[in-house]
């Protein structure tokens, strides 16, 4: 089943210990499409500048991701300017300009209002809620949000809550928004605010997943080397959608074999800059990580070496 | 098969955000002997002051636990006075007196030199590789460290990881010994100084295991409340080398169950202040608990939801 998505289409300059890179495409809708694109199609709702690159364009759409609802708009497309610590979980925003984003009114085209999957990127509360009203009977819906959302906008972003499935905060997220520092406790108060599920994102710790019956928790895939750990919150997002999405239902099984692809997508992203990994990403090498993962986790392991 | 132990036992006086507990029984070996002994029979070897209380004696005889290698000294036990940060994982060290401990000289029983199983709790190195020397032919060999002597006794903890089956250390202790920032790579610099596994322990992230062939990742169990996370990385070691000693061989297999294992005493322990819940603790709880780890942790949950 298609999934539709609103978020940022970005360029980005990122510094890290291991280099840096400039005016690379990013926003979160880029790296969401781009590992979703592996298990459902994806459109994209979002908005880039009259400065948005062809290449960029064909990006996309070589890999069959919808971009008729990128609306081009005069003006510049969005910068972030992000420069990350040695401890990669933390990082220093440098620069931020909305531009085109800054008035963005999203306008699903008539197929997108039929999607079963909709994924609402971390934008504020109130275009979140415009983007799913619109969608006339959504089977799943999961949001991201963030800090400043949860500081400026939490009217509208309680309102949101009550009407997605799923929501996916990081930690530091997850405790702002609930009051509770303990994490069990902040994820059992998310849920009480209308989601199914929650999945609060560690970084280089892994996930949590609440839902009502159950706790579900996975480590990040360990990496010899992690080089720009951008969008690996919403590469997460899309590989879980997008497994979600091609399994057509929702189950405690599916979700969590949801989260685990969703980890493997995200435990790529960070290999290189940008989305440079995630574009060269085959089927093949997921599939060979989804293996390494499953066994990288497995604490009854007899299973696997009784093969 | 028995367990021979050495490392401290001290009275601890602890500053948690929930409370505060003045002159509690503590002490690397006291947390490691009361986790173990679950699994397989405990033999101390340590010292204790003019001042060790009655009652504590009896908490480790009344659990069979050996306390024949504890020896009283003239003089004061070991003190150590630590407060802990709202992120458990930071703390400071407000005192600490190693009173009887500085002059310890470990001198093992005849029948604890001929122990199976010895675990070489965090003193210094010399100490360890001496305790090391009296046992006649140890089936498994694991150590502890810290950055204390990492720092100022690399020369005698190099050699004392060259004859050491496990080593547990911390994920910043792996860093400074490996001087590794990746994880990764930290464990496997560590694996060439001579353990065949090296566990890192991440507080409340969980356990990285690192061994020749493969890579362990578990998380941590998520609480509601944590009161008090002393000692719980002795009391990991105590479950996972309880569970070894009484599997009586290594495997993968063997080696992750124990880590679980592990994982579940400490989750125990950090829940009261000192000792409190490990000396109430059952055997049903601690088999409720695996259980509850292994539905927790599993990827593959259709398993659980068919049964």
């Amino acid at each position: 089943m298609s999934i539709v998505v609103v978020g940022s289409v970005a360029y980005d300059t990122i510094e890290t210990q291991q280099g840096r890179a400039d005016e690379v495409l990013g926003g979160s809708t880029s790296y969401f499409a781009l590992a979703a694109r592996f298990f459902s199609p994806v459109s994209i709702v979002g908005a880039v500048g009259a400065d948005f690159r062809a290449e960029d364009m064909r990006l996309f759409t070589e890999r069959n991701i919808d971009v008729r609802g990128l609306e081009r708009c005069a003006g510049l497309t969005m910068r972030w300017h992000g420069r990350y610590h040695e401890d990669m979980n933390k990082r220093d925003t440098l620069g931020l300009a909305l531009n085109v984003f800054a008035g963005f009114a999203p306008e699903l085209l008539p197929d997108q209002r039929r999607a079963d999957y909709v994924f609402l990127g971390n934008i504020a509360p109130e275009l979140q809620s415009r983007v799913l009203s619109q969608v006339q009977s959504p089977k799943v819906v999961a949001a991201d949000t963030m800090n400043h959302w949860i500081e400026n906008e939490r009217p509208a972003l309680m309102r949101l809550l009550a009407r997605v499935n799923i929501l996916t905060v990081n930690d530091d997220e997850a405790r702002m928004l609930s009051g509770e520092h303990n994490l069990v406790r902040a994820g059992r108060a998310i849920l009480k605010m209308g989601p199914d599920t929650v999945l609060v994102k560690r970084g280089e710790y892994g996930v949590l997943q609440f839902s009502s019956g159950a706790m579900f928790a996975v480590p990040a895939y360990p990496l010899e080397e992690v080089i720009d750990p951008s969008g690996a919150g919403d590469t997460f997002a899309g590989g879980f959608m997008g497994f979600l999405a091609r399994q057509g239902r929702v189950s405690e099984p599916i979700l969590r074999t949801a989260v685990v692809y969703g980890s493997v997508l995200a435990s790529f992203v960070v290999e290189r800059f940008s989305l440079e990994r995630l574009v060269a990403l085959t089927w093949e090498e997921i599939d060979q990580r989804y293996r390494a993962f499953i066994e990288l986790t497995d604490s009854q392991y007899a299973r696997w070496n009784s093969r």
